[in-house]
């Protein structure tokens, strides 16, 4: 492949849309946009944006690098899961609320160039391997902590799928079987102690036996506006009770990153998404919990490390993904 | 390779070792011998029954099967770890007692036959994959439950060693995180809950509460003479209180099962160990746990099977290995 080749990438959540083009062989990401994905306006709505946005990132790397229209060789996109990566269709989306969704097909047809599909998390996670924080890194974990807590795992280059496309599934991993409840019904699960949502509600839980605390007067008293950003502000303005709640959140999901470092042996393990904001707060006793946890080989051949991609791992991790569907590892 | 090339396979454990000659291309085993460890005899009288052995069993399969001694290629050896694969060192084993032990070359060396060295899990896996329950499944995850419990993964035939060679430990997995204590010192290891003497312990604890049981009865009344074995016999008999102990062994080991299941997604899960005896009482309700806590694309993907290599997965495996390691998988 010639240096002038481009790849669009796509990240699809829940809450935005980002996209991107990427060069070939990597390099700085073109014309970027980020919309909200408002999928309540229904799933014409969401292709619709996602078109347009595609379009639009192109004309804008086409003009910035004099890109030809032959410069452009296709489209990765990352989406929630589970999705049937050979037919390019969503299987199901809770966040979304498609079934057998074909997108890929439609985005390929709609733009005239050729596309892939991938899971969002595996497509950040190669992202992360490719151009961020796994440079180099044999063997890595990816996991992100947002609404849910997603993960992928990257062997030797490659996303590791599993046998129905659905592994890397971190979030539902039980770490306290007679714990707490989890959305997805069952009890313990990681999602339900390290999630944002989950750190919000465990902060609060707390407030209301009365622990003292900055956090009522960041929410002029409104215990429901607690967010994990909430979290990180008061961390950041000294509350001590704050930094225990991060304490906390770093010892439930040690356990859980311990049980990946000793079932995978991993070179590396990225953490991304907003509660990483907490730094050294949620960094220094989540790496003493693994310490604690993790088999000592396993742990010692093992980087806990921070995204350093800046939110556009997934658009990267996309169009690296369809680079490698297309044209292998070379 | 002729199909007249033969692979001693040695599957050395803390209780015993177990030695056999294996056909290059598969087939039955010759020669096969089992005696114990006696590790407290120390390495070299461990090393020296080793030899002894594997001169025994190739000497029966040459005169079973007319094999000259060039027909001998080379020896797999499975051990406990963890291992450094590529000096063909032991670094550690509790069990054996072993430090820094260069058990690849001794062996080579004493019989004058090139030898590999992998893990005694990842030997069984891969003996599973090769002639066992995994025949022709891509993913393949085996777990043995025995004093404690032991993990191997298999991806396209081929063991998944990690950065460091200790992938598979999943014993250690946290399924409580706040639960039972483990003897390496943490809280709510899956092993804690369901390995051999985890279950007999778990058994006792209940029978000092009260609860009505034959258990007692097979141990002339002494409780700690009752193992996991004492357990499955009382089953047999028909005992409510020993099928609840198994029971609850399913919830916690289908809890681990799901966490593997989610995050590796496999075809397979082969398990093996004297707990497997248990049959149905294990695997009935452990599928069921399994279905509860995975998520259903994974679950319906993976087939959960017993081991059906009838304690010879760690020979076979451990020949495969060698094969693998020198030819390929070809």
């Amino acid at each position: 492949m010639s240096d002038k080749k481009y790849i669009v990438g796509v990240d699809l959540g829940g809450t935005s849309i980002k996209v991107g083009v990427v060069p070939y062989d990597g390099g700085r990401v073109l014309g970027v946009r980020s919309m909200p994905t408002n999928s309540d306006h229904g799933a014409k709505f969401v292709v619709d944006r996602m078109v347009e946005m595609i379009r639009g990132s192109m004309r804008d790397a086409a003009r910035e690098e004099n890109i030809p229209d032959d410069g452009f060789i296709g489209i990765g996109l990352g989406s929630p899961g589970p999705l049937d990566r050979k037919t390019g269709t969503v299987i199901e989306t809770p966040n979304l609320g498609w079934r057998n969704f074909p997108l890929r097909d439609l985005i390929a047809n709609s733009i005239g160039l050729a596309a892939e599909l991938d899971n969002d998390a595996n497509c950040a996670t190669i992202g992360e391997w490719w151009m961020g924080a796994g440079k180099g890194v044999q063997t890595l974990i990816g996991v992100t902590l947002g609404t849910g807590i997603g993960g992928g795992i990257v062997l030797d280059g490659r996303v590791y799928h599993g046998a129905a496309d659905v592994a890397g599934e971190v979030g539902h991993m039980t770490i306290d079987s007679t714990g707490r409840k989890c959305k997805c019904g069952n009890y313990g699960c990681l999602e339900a102690y390290a999630s944002g949502p989950a750190i919000a509600a465990r902060a609060i839980e707390g407030l209301e036996t009365g622990e003292p605390s900055l956090l009522p007067s960041l929410v002029d008293g409104d215990l429901s506006q607690i967010t994990a950003e909430t979290v990180y502000e008061a961390i950041v303005a000294g509350d001590l009770y704050a930094k225990e709640v991060m304490r906390e959140t770093a010892k439930f999901l040690g356990a859980g990153l311990a049980n990946l470092i000793n079932i995978l042996n991993p070179g590396m393990v990225v953490i991304s998404g907003g509660v990483t904001k907490a730094g050294e707060h949620l960094f220094e006793p989540l790496r003493a919990q693994i310490r604690r946890r993790a088999f000592r080989h396993a742990e010692e051949s093992c980087k806990i490390v921070s995204s350093t991609l800046d939110g556009m791992a997934g658009v990267i991790g996309a169009a690296y993904m369809f680079r490698v569907e297309r044209f292998g590892n070379g």
